[in-house]
């Protein structure tokens, strides 16, 4: 990406190793993010392009000599941070925050929206499948690499118990996720915020009991409306716009937490005085995708979640500029590419 | 209260019961608050007096037809706030939230700091010391009514774990009693922000292993240095303004929580996009006095914990101006009012 709205295709040297911890990783689908919208509408031009491309699956193809518990030929799934696995914040369930972590893509590190990655901190960042490969379970194989991982952080960091009511603003892959996760956590009704029609129709299949298509004060009156005039113990905010949170806090009930996963595009919060007195909680953040594919992996193979629904347009590496345009234009909800 | 720095001793009407549900309470002793010095502050001038203080504990003298399970001549705590006691959030504990729930003083309802108050909801609101009346034991049942349960409350929404790192912000009444509150719940460390010495002896006394006198961006490299520059797990913020906001954030470890039950001064929080990175939690609120108190109040009868050590000074009604003026300029840490 060379700038806002401008995605090349270019062929580059393929990786090599280059720590005795890396890993080589030859994509066998990788997929473009929301996220990757900020900068795709926004990123002042330059002359060097960044590589993109953070969530990925594909077969290993070289390992480093410090590299233990993964083998050439290996399926794995990359979260969407590296992570060194044996760090404090690694053993908590913190990847993102991991001592040795790091980011894909940019000027230094290969993205995901590519053929090859080199993968440091191979061994505490990469997932096997113990399936092995499976054609038909790569979308959701994938999508545990970020957006249902993501879903599922703010699903688990906003504590949801069995039988609780749960608000989910945002219609994007994510949010949909978020229903998925919401659901899997037992919530008893799921509101789900969003006027995309064939989205809100998947988040239905996901779980969604409710559908508020409105935004702003008439979505905030509706949400009331459904849970007499209380809101929901939880919201979960997939967006990442002030807007969204506003309407987050403006939706959970007294004592009642807000769990964001949208990458705030705002400093500041409004949470004062009314919002103390109402004993507000604001959690989530940037989700530790690594430490959810454990847990979600095998929810994946039985068949008991399909994650992979999000994704709704399939392209080559050729495909990626348009994949871009669509998901922008709210044509493609998640673009799958297959490189 | 008549405006800033204007408080004066009026006599007013006895009060009466008016609902079947009230009782009428002799104020054995009231105090004043850290939040009461907001007003004292700012308040503007006006013809009208507001009554004053949402502390005490009395006698029960008369009560209502439906008042259940409270007897006259009974000794009792009133939370800072009333509740019925009965609806959904007094059942979930969040009695600041509750659907006939009300606040003391003001222009038309009585306040702690006098000799009767009509208390509302008398059966959900007050609660008896089962062991009677006990002048020793006045100051740390009446701490029960806001500061030590709201210190109790920032720990208790922060969620500590036994073994877990925490900073208090504020030497304070309020982070006393939060420093004393961590040290229940388990805190291996516990890092006192405050500059008082009389008052950080206290926090000693109640459980502090660090103190940290130093403020701003001093202050927060010193919580750094102690903490291998990680910051702790939990910050309790006890303050309520900005500043003492934006030193928990800069002292929060990476996931960790800051639980905040200093009254904002603020409108807008500083939890943007470097927050969201960290997974900082945001939590606390006004404390629900009412419901930790039948989790405190065994520990004060059997000795466990003195909480009533904050009060260092003792005035009669006469006393309460001079009172307001003592710990506006931090000459006294609180004023207990007997009557």
């Amino acid at each position: 990406m060379y700038g806002a709205g401008d995605v090349r295709i270019e062929t580059v040297q393929n990786p090599t190793i280059q720590q005795p911890t890396d890993a080589i990783v030859r994509v066998v689908a990788g997929c473009i993010c929301g996220s990757d919208l900020w900068p795709y509408a926004s990123k002042p031009a330059s002359t060097v392009g960044a590589r993109m491309g953070h969530e990925f699956v594909g077969i290993v193809e070289e390992i480093g000599d410090a590299v233990s518990g993964l083998s050439v030929g290996d399926f794995v799934i990359a979260p969407f941070v590296s992570s060194d696995g044996t760090c404090d914040f690694c053993k908590e369930g913190l990847q993102t925050s991991c001592r040795h972590g790091g980011h894909w893509g940019g000027t230094h590190e290969d993205g995901g929206q590519g053929e090859f990655v080199r993968v440091p901190q191979a061994s505490g960042t990469l997932v096997v499948v113990p399936a092995g490969f499976d054609e038909a379970l790569i979308p959701s194989l994938l999508s545990l690499s970020d957006v249902m991982s993501t879903g599922y952080h703010a699903a688990k960091r906003a504590r949801i118990e069995p039988g609780q009511t749960v608000t989910v603003i945002g219609d994007g892959a994510v949010g949909l996720s978020a229903v998925l996760s919401a659901k899997l956590l037992g919530a008893s009704r799921i509101i789900l915020m969003g006027r995309h029609k064939a989205r809100t129709d998947l988040g239905i299949e996901f779980g969604a009991t409710d559908v508020v298509a409105e935004r702003g004060d008439e979505g905030i009156a509706k949400v009331k409306e459904l849970t007499g005039g209380d809101g929901t113990h939880v919201v979960l905010e997939a967006v990442g716009l002030l807007a969204a949170l506003e309407t987050a806090i403006s939706v959970v009930r007294d004592g009642g937490t807000i769990s964001r996963v949208g990458a705030p595009q705002f400093a500041e919060v409004p949470l004062g005085f009314p919002e103390f007195m109402r004993n507000i909680t604001l959690t989530g953040g940037v989700a530790p995708a690594r430490a959810y594919i454990d847990e979600l992996l095998p929810l994946v193979l039985d068949g008991t979640i399909e994650p992979g629904k999000v994704f709704d347009r399939t392209v080559g590496l050729d495909g990626v500029p348009d994949g871009y345009r669509a998901m922008a234009d709210r044509e493609a909800l998640k673009v799958l590419v297959r490189p």
